[in-house]
C-alpha cells in the first residue's frame, strides 16, 4: 500500500480519536481502523474513563477475526502491558493481524517501542511514523502526564501584533475574532481544569464552561485567590452560583478569610486552601494537589499578571497564544507578559515543538515553554498580587 | 481541462512570473504559458524594464501559431490598450488563440475588465480568477503604484511573541531564524529602495542590499537622517563609502549642514533635501519625490522609531512582521511600536489582506495597513527625532 493510501487511513483514525475529544483523561485519545481490501471494515476509538482502547474496540466491532492481508491502522503504538483492559498487543496478535500501521510511539519512555517489538516478535509486519506529528500532538496532556506526574498547566492568551491584551484603558473586546475564540472552546474542552485569577473573575464574571455547538461542558473551574476577594461583594460571580458551582474550586492561601471560606463551601463551592509564604497561591502546590487529583492538565484564561507569575516561577509548560492583525502601537497597553529583565535574546523564554494555524486572519501560535538556564526577574512587577 | 489541471498551468506561469522578481518595475511581474494537448509548448515572462509583456514573449517563443484547442494561462489580465509594447489582446487575437485562462484581472481600475471584454467580443473563451490570491499577490507594488500614483511605503520588523524588538540592553541578535533573515534579502530584491533611520545606520552599519545565493544586488539606499548625524563621525558608514553609493540618498530636510550635504556630493552619494517644518524628514514630501522618480516601492527596515513615525503619520501602506517563538517578558524591552494611545480595541490599526507564512517554527505576517479613522496620537513619544 502507498504512503498515501496510509496517511488516508491513518486520517481517519485521528478523526475517530478527535471525536473522543476531551473525555477519556487520564488515558490518551486515541483512534482505530481494520481495513480489509482497501476499506475500513471497523473503526474503534478509546472509550471514556479507564474503558477499552480503540485497537480492542475495533476488533470488537469487526465480530470476527478480520481477513488475511487485513491491516489496523491507530494512532499510537499499541499498549503491552496489563493494565486494566489487557495489553493490546495481546488482543491483535490473537486476532491473527499480521500488519499493523502506527502513528505516534508510546509517550510513556518506559514503554515506548515495546509494542512493536511484542508485535514483531509474534509475526507481524509494524510500520510507524505515519503522520507522526498530528498523532503526538492528540496526546499532549498524556504525555506530559505519563512522563513527569503532574498536570500540563498550560495558558491561553489574545494578543495583538504588538504583543498587546489590553488598551490602556483596559478594553479588551475583542482582539480576536469569531473563529479564534471558537478555537478556545475546543481546547477548554480537552482540559480537565480551567484556571482564572480573582481579578479576572471580579472584572468579567466569565462562565468558564466550554460551549461547542450549542453543548455547554463544565470543566473544574479553578479561581486562584490568595485572598478570598471574590467572595467579599454581596453579588457573587457566576462561577459561585450557577448551576456547575460544585466543579468550581476556589485556590487559595491561609490567609484567606476562614468565614470566606465557610460560604463558600456551605454554597457547594469547592475550596483548596494550600501552603503559601505569601498571599499568594503556590503554583507548585497546586501542581502537587493536581496531580494528587488526577486532574491531568489545568488551561490559564488569565489575567495577565496570573500568567506573568506562571512564567516567573517557570511553572508555564504550554502556551497557546492566538493574535489578531491589530496593532495598539502603544507602549502603556497591556503587553500579554511582564516581570523579567532579560539582557541577550538567548536569555529570553522560547516555545519548542511550536504549532501553527490560522483563524481567519488571526492565528494561533502554541508550544511547549522552555526556560533559559538563568532568568532575570523583575520583583516589583510582583508587588500586586494576583490570587 | 479540469479546475486542477488549470492550476498546474497557472503554477508554473507564476513561477515564471516570479522568476523576473523584481525586474519589472514600474510594469508587472506576469507569467503565460501556452498548452497544447495537455503539454506546455511555450512560455513567457515580463521583459525588464517596459519590455515586452509574458503574453507576447510566450506567442514569440512557440514560433508559429498555436494549434486549434490551445490555451494561454496567464497570471494577469492581458493589456488592451497600446503602449510601447501594443495591446497584448491584439496579439492573442491574431494568434488564432481561442482560450485565455486568467489569474487575477488588471489591478488598474480604469482598465479592469477590458481586456476580458476585448477577447470575448473576438470570440475567445476566457476564464478567470485560476489560483487569483498568489496571482494578485505577485503585484502588490505595481497594484498601489497603478492605483495610486505613489509609492508602496511597507515596513519590515522582527519581534518577538510579545511584539519586542529588542531587550532592554538593545540586543536584538538574533531575535529570528536563518530562514526568515532568507526571506528579507527576497522582499528586499522586489522592492526598487530600502530606508533605513540614522540611528540604525549608526549602530547597525548595514550593507542595505539584497544577499541571494551568492548574488548582491543593491536597490536605492534611503537614510533618512534629517540633521544629518551621520556624516559627522570621521569613519563614515559603509552606504557611503561601499562600490555600491552611488545607489545611496540621504533624505534630508534644510536643517541639515549644507558642508555636509556636499561632503556626500562629493563622495558620490545622492541628497533629497526635501522641505519639511521640523528636523524630521516629511514623508509626504518623500512619497512625492519618489513618485517623480518613479521608485515605485520601499521596503523600511527600521528602527523601531521610524517605524512609529511612519504609522503616527498614517504613511506606512504595508507591513511585514516576522516573528519568533520568544518571549521576552518585560515592559522595558522595545516594542516595534509606540507612540499611539487607542482607547478601545475598534480603535486599533489593522492590517487587511493578511497573508501568513511559516519559516520554520517562526512566521511571517503581512498586509497592508489601515488606519483607524479618530488616531490618537501621544505626541510625547516623538520627542526625539529618528531622521
Amino acid at each position: 500500500m502507498s504512503a498515501v493510501e496510509h496517511e488516508r487511513f491513518m486520517q481517519r483514525a485521528l478523526e475517530l480519536a478527535r471525536g473522543v475529544w476531551g473525555t477519556t483523561h487520564p488515558n490518551p485519545m486515541v483512534g482505530a481502523v481494520i481495513v480489509e481490501d482497501g476499506k475500513i471494515v471497523a473503526e474503534g476509538a478509546t472509550a471514556p474513563d479507564g474503558g477499552p482502547h480503540a485497537e480492542r474496540l475495533a476488533l470488537l466491532a469487526r465480530g470476527k477475526p478480520p481477513r488475511p492481508g487485513a491491516t489496523l491502522y491507530v494512532t499510537m503504538e499499541p499498549c503491552s502491558t496489563e493494565g486494566r483492559t489487557g495489553a493490546c498487543t495481546d488482543a491483535i496478535i490473537a486476532s491473527g493481524l499480521k500488519r499493523v500501521v502506527v502513528g505516534a510511539a508510546d509517550p510513556n519512555p518506559d514503554h515506548a517501542g515495546r509494542g512493536y517489538e511484542v508485535l514483531r516478535t509474534a509475526g507481524v509486519e509494524v510500520i510507524t511514523g505515519v503522520l507522526e506529528r498530528e498523532c503526538s500532538d492528540l496526546n499532549l496532556i498524556f504525555e506530559h502526564w505519563i512522563r513527569r506526574r503532574t498536570p500540563l498547566l498550560a495558558a491561553k492568551a489574545a494578543v495583538t501584533l504588538d504583543g498587546k491584551v489590553a488598551c490602556r484603558t483596559g478594553d479588551s473586546q475583542w482582539i480576536t475574532n469569531e473563529d479564534s475564540r471558537a478555537n478556545v472552546h475546543h481546547w477548554r474542552r480537552l482540559f480537565p481544569g480551567i484556571a482564572v485569577g480573582a481579578m479576572t473573575v471580579l472584572k468579567d464574571n466569565p462562565r468558564l464552561t466550554a460551549r461547542r455547538e450549542g453543548d455547554e461542558w463544565c470543566p473544574w473551574r479553578f479561581v486562584f485567590d490568595g485572598l478570598l476577594r471574590t467572595v467579599v461583594d454581596k453579588n457573587l460571580p457566576r462561577v459561585y452560583t450557577d448551576e456547575h458551582r460544585e466543579r468550581t474550586i476556589v485556590v487559595t492561601t491561609p490567609h484567606g478569610g476562614l468565614g470566606y471560606v465557610r460560604k463558600l463551601r456551605e454554597m457547594g463551592v469547592k475550596v483548596w486552601c494550600l501552603d503559601s509564604a505569601t498571599q499568594r497561591v503556590s503554583f507548585a502546590e497546586f501542581r502537587r494537589r493536581c496531580a494528587e487529583e488526577k486532574i491531568t492538565g489545568v488551561y490559564f484564561e488569565g489575567g495577565a499578571q496570573l500568567l506573568s507569575e506562571l512564567v516567573r516561577d517557570r511553572e508555564l509548560d504550554y502556551l497557546f497564544l492566538y493574535r489578531a492583525p491589530l496593532l495598539l502601537a502603544d507602549e502603556k497597553a497591556k503587553s500579554i507578559f511582564s516581570g523579567l529583565r532579560p539582557e541577550r535574546v538567548k536569555d529570553a523564554v522560547r516555545l519548542r515543538d511550536v504549532r501553527h494555524e490560522n483563524f481567519g486572519e488571526d492565528d494561533l501560535t502554541r508550544g511547549h515553554v522552555v526556560y533559559p538556564e538563568k532568568m532575570m526577574v523583575d520583583e516589583t512587577m510582583f508587588s500586586l498580587r494576583s490570587g
